[in-house]
């Protein structure tokens, strides 16, 4: 049973109650807290050493990590953060430095996005450092983007590069915060999510909480620097200094693009007639990040490829924890 | 350093924003969320395998204790909880059952409080359980009860009965959820804390906030049944089937309702003048549930316990999760 199944039949038969707007399987969870033109998102993440980071990732990075992966889910339900709460999980023997050090990284990331931490805990936690993250934020009544909202026939739209994050990006992504609030704003977005799994199976995510399917334009898909280097170094990126805790091996750079994960992009819909007044109006607010219409939503529920040489069906993917 | 000087120090450059009513600190954070008339409250606790539990509590009430935990500290604010998020971390070879009777245990008791449970994780964990539960509620903001507002001359009230929780209290207490409410509609309580800690600690926590001491009655301190037991039991108590995960020693009754912790009862104070009124009415309202005036609020900031004998200082005590 891998991480998904789990949650699938943990989340079965969870308790709800009137104030739960969309409950557990979207990027974040949507609540009224009584607020007339605002909901509350609320979300947790946890980051593990030497699954999420190894012993040699400088701590900033670690903290760092673990508030931006929470904030990612945020900017994918079109919301604002607001603030956080912080569990530390330390081996008996913590040092105080590296302590301070994940704190420090944790909070320049929530300054620069005004998020307050509200209250944490430590705990000790045998052998390695733990960090879980609890972020509560708001949305619009009117603005809340949700996986589920895609049609067929939408344009479907990723920002950034996708593959080899492991290389660095995975560390120093920016949630993209700013970009998926000016997308509501501005477009009639209707489904999206952050890229943590990868393309391959994030994109199933939203296609099944939409019950739709999908056309990908191969060459449109964007492939990260790092995901074509990794690919050049073939299987001696191992040995050559990589401090990633996961095994890489010699994908090709577009199913890296597809399945390495931690992209910490926003996948999105919007309608067709949108696709390219969007295309034009992002050049102008963002001329630093790539966005790319990468297909379009279709009937069914599978993945189709095209290419030049022509269609195939897209095999299932994504990086699962318990895989 | 123990936990509370670590936290100290992490906490004392915290980013913060116009959202925060009340920072760290307190049983929860406090949070404007936007509603007219009322506040968001914001907590996350954990519970760890051999420091919380042992291997052989049955997982239902680890389920069960990890969420109390939080609601534990709602009831502190005088607050209703809304909905939980919970991380669990599993070691990699975990089985299907205890994972899914953890979650019965924490659904059972969040539908009897009506919170919902809206999302989630799961992560490895090597070698033990681990469950964070983050929670947010609600509280009138003209009703919010923190630790800080003890004034000299308030009577200083405890609910239930203190000491040997570990024997069996630790993992089937009832947060005081509907007592606290009760008590901020109809009383004007002026600081409340859930002791976690034990009396002795939680007290100053409580003191501290405020900038206030206190005057305890030993005789009006109430000893639980299981503390008294444990005494008489001695220091055979360990050998005799006893799961506790901490040694509990030939501590005085009166040492363990100060000290042993996890009581997870109120500790608050009201006008003195409120003092008889209050009592009447509690017997009235929860016949089944002991209330004690234990002492009043002073000036200055020591602890002192008077019994027939004259008064005493009280050491510092309560329970440190890395002492």
């Amino acid at each position: 049973m891998n991480e998904f199944e789990l949650i699938h039949r943990l989340t079965r038969n969870l308790p709800t109650n009137a104030a739960v707007v969309t409950g557990p399987g979207d990027d974040c969870a949507v609540l009224d807290c009584g607020a007339p033109d605002r909901w509350l998102l609320f979300k947790t993440d946890a980051v593990v050493q030497d699954i999420h980071f190894t012993r040699d990732t400088p701590p900033e990075k670690v903290g760092r990590k673990a508030l931006a992966r929470c904030l990612s889910d945020v900017a994918a339900m079109a919301g604002v953060p607001t603030a956080a709460v912080v569990t530390l999980g330390l081996p008996r023997a913590f040092q105080l430095r590296p302590v301070e050090q994940i704190y420090a990284g944790m909070n320049r990331l929530a300054r620069a996005h005004t998020v307050a931490i509200v209250g944490g805990e430590t705990t000790t936690h045998p052998d390695r450092v733990l960090i879980s993250v609890a972020l509560v934020g708001w949305v619009e009544k009117n603005r809340v983007v949700r996986r589920s909202g895609a049609r067929v026939g939408d344009a479907l739209f990723v920002t950034g590069t996708l593959g080899g994050s492991l290389a660095g990006k995975h560390l120093d992504f920016e949630p993209r915060l700013a970009e998926a609030r000016w997308l509501a704003e501005h477009f009639a977005v209707h489904a999206m999510i952050d890229l943590s799994d990868g393309l391959a199976g994030d994109l199933r995510h939203l296609l099944r909480a939409s019950g739709v399917g999908a056309e990908l334009l191969k060459t449109a898909i964007p492939i990260s620097r790092a995901a074509r280097e990794r690919h050049r170094a073939g299987s001696g990126a191992e040995a050559s200094g990589d401090s990633s805790p996961r095994p890489v091996g010699g994908k090709s750079p577009w199913l890296a693009a597809l399945t390495d994960g931690e992209d910490f992009e926003l996948l999105f819909t919007v309608p067709s007639k949108a696709a390219v007044p969007l295309l034009d109006a992002w050049r102008q607010q963002f001329p630093k990040l790539r966005l790319s219409c990468i297909g379009k939503i279709t009937a069914g529920n599978t993945v189709i490829v095209r290419d030049k040489h022509g269609s195939q069906s897209l095999p299932e993917g994504g990086y699962a924890h318990f895989a």
